[in-house]
């Protein structure tokens, strides 16, 4: 085992860097080759500013790409975030220059990914993201190295855990999406800008890089479905419940003859079921191999720790000098992502309409369903307060997409139904 | 990317061996670098025997460790079995060579671990064991690479699927071990001698090298606590779900300031918990960091393509050329292994004592376990049909292992206590 030391340039001080700096600073030794690890360079947006760990010694650069070019570290660590701009343009610099990358930027690896493994491949250095996807919880380890005897057929799981834990507290208090978002941003599990999490980018993000490791995509960010909790009605999670669902955000890849289709959905978990299980700011994800079977894993998916140390491992491999492609295959031959027509999508849906409280209105709704092919699971109608009219709620069998959204039409044209029908996915898991 | 072809060789044709070698033969291409694997020798106990593969074309070797010594093959697979004899001699073998190991053997790794990762690091080789740790489900990477980053505290989880089915099925069908195991034995599920299973020894095995993932230390079989399952009653398995927990076969290794305590016993599990809700074959796994906080994992433990597909994983790993310690730390500094004092152990107990119907009993139980100094948290008194006398079942809040023990021999003396009293731990999970 080489005994070789290693310099090590940081871009990037927010949660996820300081959560490095400290940990780099406190145990240079961890690296299981057992050389150092030596913070050579670092960069941020600001200098001065106070930070629990000392950066007075450390050489500092204004300018990330000239971090990340300079021969003074060998490996270059980009925490910058954002899909153009600096951390673009650090990662590719350091890649240029012949150096091993490690990110945590789901973002930038979602939009560029496969340019970015190109190149990387191209010069011989590693490029890896574990940090990017599930923080803590080696979700991209395991998919890219323990699964590459396997043909994986799926993942689905939740990767937002500002969502889960705003879709938990809904839950746990009875208060309204905005009310707990207002408190999740004070308590600083949320940011100011919340839209890239309850928007369900974030998650998107990670599903899009999931889905290149499990099926050998380039990642394309824009063939994925995308859609959000920041719609969600408590009136929907609480009826859900009845029904014994749970409304949680997942993030799903699945394989077809078609193609792939990958999506993100506020959707419906069977109470008993791990995901619904997984409560507050956790994240947990379904993995099916044909050989394994399914897999579970589960854990905290943010947080300066578990992120950094995310971090730690992914230099500890660079450290080792293995070598493996980006993505599932190497960047050369990853497939173009063909995307099903999320209309020829088979699945199980719940829907709910507001409806007059008066004689015929169960029987015009299941008739129009019924001419328009959707056959129903279950049927829920139950008087809530402080609503105008009176829920319809109704879980469906396995319908196709297009179907189900002609039949939602029709009924959103009944007179009888006052607003928009709200339609919740039952996630396939 | 070095595109090298691998030359393997394969000892061991059984349930494993034989999905490793269906699957080489379908997919020599897997590997992530780029180069074929191709058997180039095998071994078994018996050549001419059915098998849904074709061996004729494949060199054979009737002496395992001649396979291991001979120069025609770069990575030595064991999938022999057995912590002595062929297996040892042939492993030993291959590293003296200077090849590199794959192996599924916990038994022997649980027993010669150390010898054997000083011998390999010394010959600057991996000596890779992923598919002796919960079959598919890639533990030993998450342990020994993801949490690079990290000091690990404490794993716990369900090591073994024979026994996790045999225990499901006496819930499910309300039958007592003897007939399951009967059951399990036709199925294939359990082994003609059933003792390294049901006798816990197996997932001793495995959590001796998780602990020793987990915590540098030395792998020390002789110092992990063992008890089966083999007397566990159907009442206990019943009695436990009326107090809200469900009896499992816990593997457990914890540190503190005193050393290292790795046990397994049938221990319980509340009901909602994740270990609790892992029913049939089905292995699951806790891994507490300081940094990343809890991790889960769950999915088949065994199987012939699960457990391939790990072997299949490891090859790939060699392929890639890292090269990491053994263990968490290099051979040369594992730490001996301490065990704690288990009497110094703090745990919360289920205790089902069988009495006399009479005036006084309960009196007479509670008052012993006062004056031992075991506080009751929850009592229980259930008659039960078929069984000589009345089971009295409490849990106790946190208590040392010496004191419970002294109670109970207490307890054992009352005139109204007809049957050696029954303990099973609560899991601390």
């Amino acid at each position: 085992m080489s005994k070789t030391d290693w310099r090590i340039g940081v871009a990037g001080l927010g949660t996820v860097g300081g959560g490095l700096l400290e940990f780099l600073l406190e145990r240079p030794g961890f690296s299981p080759t057992g050389g150092q690890a030596i913070v050579t360079g670092i960069s941020a947006r600001t200098r001065a500013r106070p930070r629990p760990f000392d950066i007075s010694n450390i050489p500092w650069f204004d300018d990330p790409v000239a971090l990340a070019r300079s021969p003074e570290n060998d490996i270059f660590v980009e925490l910058i975030g954002g899909f153009e701009g600096p951390a673009k343009d650090a990662v590719e610099a350091a890649l240029l220059a012949g150096k091993p990358v490690v990110t945590a930027n789901k973002a930038l690896l979602a939009h560029h990914g496969a340019e970015l493994a190109r190149l990387a491949e191209a010069k011989g250095v590693p490029l890896l993201f574990e940090a990017a996807v599930m923080g803590g919880v080696p979700a991209v380890k395991i998919m890219r190295e323990a699964m590459v005897g396997d043909d994986i057929l799926s993942v689905a799981g939740i990767l937002n855990g500002t969502c889960n834990y705003i879709l938990t507290e809904m839950e746990a208090t009875g208060r309204a999406f905005a009310d707990v978002l207002a408190d999740a941003q004070r308590l600083g599990y949320a940011e100011a800008d919340p839209t890239t999490d309850v928007g369900g980018f974030d998650a998107a993000h990670k599903i899009t890089l999931l889905a290149a490791l499990a099926f050998g995509c380039a990642p394309n960010f824009a063939a994925t479905e995308v859609e959000g909790i920041d719609q969600i009605d408590l009136m929907d999670i609480r009826l859900a419940k009845d029904l014994g669902y749970r409304v949680k955000l997942v993030a799903s890849a699945e394989r077809s003859e078609d193609g792939v289709l990958v999506r993100v959905h506020p959707s419906l978990a069977p109470m008993a079921h791990p995901l619904a299980q997984a409560g507050g700011a956790l994240n947990a994800l379904f993995i099916e191999g044909q050989r394994i079977g399914r897999i579970f894993v589960q854990g905290p998916g943010a947080g300066a720790r578990p992120t950094a140390a995310a971090v730690a491992a992914d230099i500890a491999d660079v450290m080792t000098r293995a070598v493996r492609p980006v993505f599932q295959k190497p960047a050369s031959e990853l497939k173009p992502f063909t995307p099903v027509d999320p209309s020829k999508s088979m699945g199980r849906a719940y829907l709910r309409f507001m409806v007059k409280d008066e004689p015929g209105v169960i029987a015009a709704v299941s008739e129009t369903l019924a001419e328009a092919g959707v056959s129903i699971e279950s049927f829920l109608q139950k008087p809530v307060e402080n609503a105008d009219g009176v829920p319809i709620v109704l879980t469906t069998h396995a319908v196709a997409e297009s179907v189900l959204m002609a039949a939602i039409e029709r009924i959103a044209n009944l007179s009888s139904v006052l607003d928009r029908p709200r339609l919740l996915r039952i996630a396939r898991i």
